[in-house]
């Protein structure tokens, strides 16, 4: 059986939170064990250079945290191909190939980067790569024939642009060598995680995250600090379940769903301190992340074996890219000196 | 002394004519042969394919011509490095990183690609490519640490956008790794040479042009076919000179400047035919494009020993910008896997 192609990744400007464990990490893992897959995890610097082009430390240190996360959480380097995209060669010229088979009209209606260009208010500071990362993201996924791509809801308008991409290739290179890519979507409602203060995202700007790397006293102060239900004030006080943070998170990783349901009936009657169930979210949360916590502190202490396996995956993509380079500069024609 | 690093060279979608001659081609084969340059001429496949990517055998086929219209003008590839774009992997790379520098407003206000596109007519159709080609053209400079950049008058937005670049790199990374190039511009209204038909530009789509690759039959039928003065019908009339295609041509080619005032003046005052006239500059054409159209039949026996021309030059200019991407790498951080 062939296995499915997925690229997934991360861009390195900040640690990893249980957030992206909740809404990839933990699917990564799960797909790259299935034995179906051959998962392909990229740390994209490159594209974090697109808005961060003027503080480039903060993605080179980002790329070890991000790379221990991924560690931690249990993805394997034997299973799962783990990469730095700056370090791949062909997808700077992929890109550049792809960037002639699009408009600027095209790039301009991508209502994805409309509303991250909305979001991040770039007005007319807006750089170019940054406009253009869509065409970059569409050589991430096709220069390793990615068939299946995890993504977001409002990540859908990236792969329609990758797809497009590559018919407009195939189509004006006479070749098929490029695949169109499927989006794997999480299951409705799921796949996001509130922040502590009960925004809907869970951010380093919004300073409401958990990280991977925090350590316990951290985690206990900040599940102490999480929002529950402003009105409910004493313990004898009904309170109330939608919104309240606390419980969203419970439904999220307790694993005796008949307690949890227990508890929110406790807490809506009356009687059930914030206290007593943020503890209990502690303990859970704790099962999750102390073993998570202890591998990573594990690989932490030899950075050089981390690196390395950075540099191992990297090379193995990029051998797997150049293969698809080649096809390309052949159908285009650009082999003038690989010719027989 | 060190040389003045120089870099030049064109699209191939196209055979070259004597307007490149005239304007370039003669000027880069005076530096190389001045001993005070080291001159880089680049075949710009990746450039050409920004407005010609649907069309890759135009550019496939092109490329071969240009070379040997370089080496039959005497261009030295011991003395000059003809090398192919494409071929330069780092140039992909600087250009990305370049994007991520540059706002897309700043994009829109260059005045030469403004015109171009409004030139080539692209609409809605404007390739991403095309209209950041000032970007990459940008890299193609600075990663040879060009000092010196000849161009015509309309070149120097592009020129000012590279040192835009330049200064941000610098500025952004902490380190003068780029050079600032200068633009050498041709002396005023010189430079430039008509079509056949008068047309103040020589090019292919217009059907005007005399090409290096013209046979003396071709030549000569393209002499005989030249704009001169419609009023001009009897030999005995007098003719004008203003817009006279030959004088034109004459006053760029004829060695002896005295016999052509003459023979104007004979003109003007009536009694000298066009075919007189004609034939004197096809006698002074000749001189010039027949050892140029020997050299270039000599060349174009062996094709392949040409390819190995740009191999070789493609080899030693990928190494130059190697060492510039080095420095790049080091200076933007992404050198995680070569530091000690």
């Amino acid at each position: 059986m062939t296995k499915e192609i997925v690229l997934t990744g991360d861009r390195p400007t900040g640690k990893l939170h249980i957030g992206h464990f909740v809404g990839s990490l933990k699917n990564r893992v799960n797909m790259q064990n299935s034995g179906n897959y051959d998962p392909y995890i990229m740390i994209a610097d490159t594209q974090a250079f697109t808005d961060n082009a003027r503080d480039p430390e903060k993605i080179q240190n980002s790329l070890l945290e991000v790379a221990l996360d991924y560690l931690a959480v249990g993805i394997d380097p034997l299973k799962s191909t783990i990469f730095v995209q700056s370090q791949i060669q062909g997808l700077f010229e992929l890109t550049s190939y792809f960037m002639n088979l699009v408009t600027v009209a095209r790039l301009q209606r991508n209502p994805t980067v409309k509303a991250e260009i909305q979001q991040k208010g770039f007005g007319e500071s807006l750089p170019a790569g940054f406009f253009t990362y869509p065409v970059s993201q569409a050589a991430d996924i096709t220069i390793f024939k990615a068939t299946k791509v995890p993504v977001g809801d409002d990540q859908e308008p990236m792969l329609e642009q990758t797809r497009e991409l590559v018919r407009s290739f195939n189509n004006a290179y006479g070749k098929a060598i490029l695949v169109e890519p499927e989006g794997v979507f999480p299951p409705k409602g799921q796949g996001r995680i509130p922040g502590l203060d009960g925004n809907a995202k869970m951010s380093k700007s919004l300073n409401n995250a958990i990280y991977l790397s925090d350590d316990a006293d951290t985690v206990a102060k900040k599940v102490k600090s999480m929002y529950t239900d402003p009105q409910h004030i004493k313990v004898e006080d009904p309170g109330h379940i939608e919104g309240n943070t606390v419980f969203t998170y419970l439904d999220i990783f307790a694993p005796d769903k008949q307690k949890v349901q227990e508890l929110k009936e406790q807490y809506m009657a009356g009687g059930l301190g914030d206290m007593k169930i943020k503890n209990y979210l502690l303990e859970i949360l704790e099962a999750e992340l102390s073993p998570i916590r202890q591998r990573r502190n594990e690989f932490a202490k030899d950075k050089g074996a981390v690196l390395n396996i950075l540099k191992t995956g990297s090379q193995k993509a990029n051998s797997v890219a150049e293969q698809t380079m080649k096809e390309v500069r052949t159908a285009i024609g650009v082999d003038y000196f690989d010719k027989d």
